[in-house]
């Protein structure tokens, strides 16, 4: 048994969909979030930004004690994940890449798929290499969708701009007949409603947070590192108060909870 | 005489748009460029945060030896230019609301105005505090225009979602009647075609960069603070790479510049 909580972090408030999910899957793990909310976004900067923005964070969490962590970013997890796992060889680290690949290629029936993220993850091209190591003679339509991200964050979740713009983004993929697309970027679950309507029925939408969230309960159940007894507590921090945290939270996680400053910056 | 240069800032590339309007008015003064492309944007975070990552960069320009320093960000200088001439007595600072305030009361005949800007540049009301001390009796429409930064970072200056977008946001102050809107943001200038195909010919857009370089080489005569000397030595300094620098210097500056990387969180 560990007691200890489990840390997730995100660029900004994204995150807070694979918060969801953990508290789904192992509702009596306490977790501890952090959301960059100060420097957000991170999908239009660089690797070595986003390294060390990303490095900063996990050295916040291990002052509180984490048993393991979960990069709830897919261009972090994309970007800086070996990166991070070298530097911080002593905790467990898990990334949505990994989970979101295995979705993706359970999901695909035509053998072609598209991969929506951010430039940063696109760019990566981490989706990509692990689609192609399991599954070589696949089709593969990779689109970065940023306006994706400001859109969740304006609440414009579901309006005739969003709809344009999913519809502008998504063409070339929906052209070449994908019949599975990853949201690589946890805000795009936000957009599903929207993005569901410009792809239509016959297309699966893959988040990768659930399966994320699976693998974590596997490996804990798998090290005897389960939280003993009932009852989670939940703990956020943010670089900058923001009020997407709070809508985020009544929507995603039904609750209101206080996100309490941390200066990132010095860690 | 004062041969040093003139330091500017933005919180990314957006802040290009007054250095060209100093290098209009200014030709042969050297000037010194930092954009904050490692944390940008600033308009959806808070005034103590602008003006701490607005601090640290003016710590860096000062290490360069600047004789002043123009913050062309409104966010920046809507929130954080009270505090900034507090903590930095001894440079002078210009900032780009003033000289907004100023073409908006020129521009109007019906004393009706609209002011479009960041989340932060609305919440501030600087806009309209200025205004209404010089022309009390005058109607202002507040619109926080989030999206146009994205949709000028992502190229989309022109096409059927901005307009869309422009349509939505500027709604009710073109219901009200405005005949002057000021562009009060450094990336809405990109925009301005759309933004004028939207509100009509009859709608002056006022964009405060030229005035505010207008004001700085007023500043500079009076206390003989010109450059001694023809031709002037620009740099520029980012702190994190990213290629819409690039795109913006050869489109506004119509010349390539190399920008040198910054470890801001230094200051």
């Amino acid at each position: 048994m560990d007691n200890r909580p489990i840390g997730l972090f995100d660029s900004g408030v994204g995150g807070l969909t694979v918060v969801k999910q953990v508290m789904k899957v192992l509702p009596n793990e306490d977790t501890i979030y952090f959301g960059d909310t100060a420097r957000v976004p991170y999908g239009s900067k660089t690797r070595e930004t986003v390294t060390k923005f990303s490095a900063q964070i996990i050295r916040f969490l291990m002052t509180k004690n984490v048993k393991a962590i979960i990069i709830a970013c897919n261009t972090a997890s994309s970007n800086s994940y070996d990166d991070l796992v070298r530097i911080f060889p002593d905790i467990p680290i898990f990334e949505v890449i990994t989970a979101g690949v295995e979705s993706c290629i359970e999901a695909t029936k035509n053998r072609r798929v598209g991969i929506i993220g951010t430039q940063a993850t696109v760019r990566s091209a981490a989706y990509e290499r692990g689609i192609k190591q399991r599954m070589p003679d696949i089709r593969i339509y990779s689109q970065a969708c940023p306006l994706f991200v400001n859109l969740a964050e304006e609440g414009w979740t579901d309006n005739d701009v969003t709809r344009m713009t999913a519809e502008i983004y998504l063409k070339e993929m929906l052209d070449g007949g994908v019949d599975t697309i990853v949201l690589g970027c946890t805000h795009y679950p936000l957009l599903k409603h929207c993005i569901s309507r410009v792809v239509g029925e016959k297309v699966t939408l893959v988040d990768p947070a659930k399966a994320t969230a699976m693998k974590m309960k596997k490996f804990l159940e798998s090290r005897d590192m389960l939280k003993e007894g009932e009852g989670a507590e939940r703990r956020f921090y943010v670089s900058d108060h923001t009020q997407s945290f709070d809508i985020l939270c009544e929507r995603l996680l039904k609750q209101h909870y206080t996100a309490e400053i941390t200066d990132i910056e010095k860690y």
